[in-house]
């Protein structure tokens, strides 16, 4: 069940196995189902980065209180539509759905709603969230902020996070147009890949210690600091996802957001802002799929570029990767798959893995 | 008055002369007003792509009726917070001072506003709009929709638009936090810029005829095919845009929305969309004013980038150049001014140029 070095599982089963790690560490069961269902579905669309790779840390930091496994979760109904819930430190995932949910049911009341959560932790892809409101036939938006890693536009020095920010929008088939997006030119990831395979790196996608573009990959993983998409458009989308997540709720913005990794005995206390638009506040959900059926067609029909077989919409590699791996189980790497195999030992949960290998 | 080929007037003087001609086209003095105002307020912030050089063809397409100088716009409120307007292919610049007012009158109610915009013209600067809202304490959200600029990600034809985005984000002071962006890398007129120059341009600008990357202006002016900004991150940001300004609205998206320079008897039936959020709902003001204060510090104060003398935030550059140009007047190119003096004369209207030069 392995190929080039990795592991396949049954989606089912992963999920049944970090949810009975989670509730190790105290997290009670709905709580460590959803949590364990986000990073899950991350991997099944092949965002491992957001996938059950961050389980470890997770762990530790629930381990160590940093995340708090079970909240005292207070919410603040500022308007009938407009709720600030303030996450006690607990896991991101759980009260974010509880946000999300909270979104639709008010959306389809007053045709818009606007959930704040501060004082969270991680809250793994962002699209889970907002794709969960398309499929109540609405607009969803979602965005968090993160440790900071970006540094100013002429500056040497990491001020924000590269906060995501997602958009989801349905269509009248299973398939929702997903645009979720780090405001950096790349994920940190990437950089690390470049530097493992000894590659230069494009000048846009980090500085150096001096605040300078380098395509040098070792530079940025000295320096920390990815360059913002686009520059000073990247740098100020980031700065407005911190207003909205941090500020406007009066929580954690800029500098006081923590990292996850390097500070694992601090609470994260980052924020997220949820927004759901009914789409039937607007037109009748039929003229509004015919409508998005013809700009997809628009799109997908245009001209190619040379050598390109199909274009793809925002989201729409991500969805059939989900229709595959959903089929036929996810490729894990072999190091993420021993990792949860010593996290699943440490905890006495009993893994599936060995008779797959 | 001339420096460099450019020529100096007064913010108040250009404001009455573009006034005067918009009312010689037939247009309403109150509609005449706020649009002079709009794109004199471009130029006195430096934004000259979206000042008085849009003039010329502004008044052929009022002269040729493809702008109806006096619309009959309709109003459709599906909430009370929550409104559609028809311009009925008027100008862009007064119905979206009006819808402005009523985000904003709505939001102070609400706590948020939504206000749609169908069959519209070119808006001019997207954060006219946006800085009025925040000058009455909320963030402001603006974005409308463009002629197709842009190929999809492994397209060679255009299919949408650089749709710009603005965010604004109030203060203490008078300067406001301002994030507005075109959904391409740059903007068609860095290109032409380079050509001029005789220089090579990054391949993240612009595509050949082919689709390809090319790093020859020429190529790219040739196709018409500007880059997304970020790749898909940019083409993501420009569909959603085009779904909220035309899908959402019924009106028009992707290839239904006319280049209001190529098709000059045509109308444009571009949208828009506003969002207005009232920030005294989430917080009081003063906490949110220390808060957004000590983020700045945060940022303009963070370590510089060798060379770097001072960090800028968004809209900052701008905003120095407005307390400037208001007080010193604007300059303005040769050509630009030639332009302006050529219509004043074509439609009667005496201009203040001569006594200038």
């Amino acid at each position: 069940m392995s190929e080039n070095n990795k592991i396949c599982i049954k989606a089912d089963e992963l999920k049944s196995l970090v949810t009975k790690i989670f509730q190790k560490l105290n997290v009670c069961e709905n709580d460590a189902i959803i949590t364990a269902d986000t990073l899950v579905q991350a991997d099944v669309r092949g965002i491992h980065s957001h996938g059950v790779i961050r389980l470890p840390i997770y762990a530790k930091r629930l381990h160590n209180q940093a995340v708090n496994a079970q909240p005292n979760i207070k919410e603040n109904y500022l308007k009938d539509n407009i709720v600030v819930i303030d996450a006690d430190n607990g896991l991101g995932q759980p009260v974010s759905m509880h946000a999300t949910k909270i979104a639709i049911n008010k959306a389809k009341e007053y045709g818009v709603a606007l959930i704040g959560i501060k004082n969270s932790h991680h809250y793994g892809m962002a699209s889970y969230y907002t794709n969960y409101i398309a499929k109540h036939g609405m607009i969803g938006i979602s965005m968090s902020n993160t440790a900071a890693l970006m540094p100013a536009i002429g500056g040497s020095e990491a001020v924000v996070g590269n906060n995501p920010i997602s958009i989801s929008v349905p269509t009248e088939r299973d398939f929702i147009i997903a645009v979720d997006m780090a405001t950096s030119e790349v994920a940190m990831g990437k950089i690390l890949q470049a530097e493992k395979e000894n590659k230069e790196i494009p000048n846009t996608w980090g500085k150096d210690k001096n605040g300078n573009p380098t395509t040098n990959p070792t530079d940025v993983l000295e320096s920390g600091l990815l360059s913002p998409v686009g520059g000073p458009k990247g740098f100020g989308l980031s700065m407005i996802v911190d207003i909205f997540t941090g500020i406007l709720l009066n929580g954690a913005f800029g500098k006081h957001v923590k990292s996850i990794y390097k500070e694992v005995d601090k609470p994260n206390r980052c924020g997220h802002f949820f927004i759901a638009i009914d789409i039937n506040t607007f037109l009748p959900m039929q003229t509004f799929y015919q409508l998005v059926n013809e700009y997809e067609q628009q799109i997908k029909s245009s001209k190619k570029a040379s050598g390109v077989e199909e274009i793809f919409l925002p989201g729409e590699l991500e969805y059939l990767k989900e229709c595959e791996q959903r089929k036929n189980g996810i490729y894990l790497a072999e190091k993420v798959v021993n990792e949860l195999k010593e996290i699943a030992h440490l905890y006495g949960v009993t893994h599936p893995f060995d008779e797959k290998e």
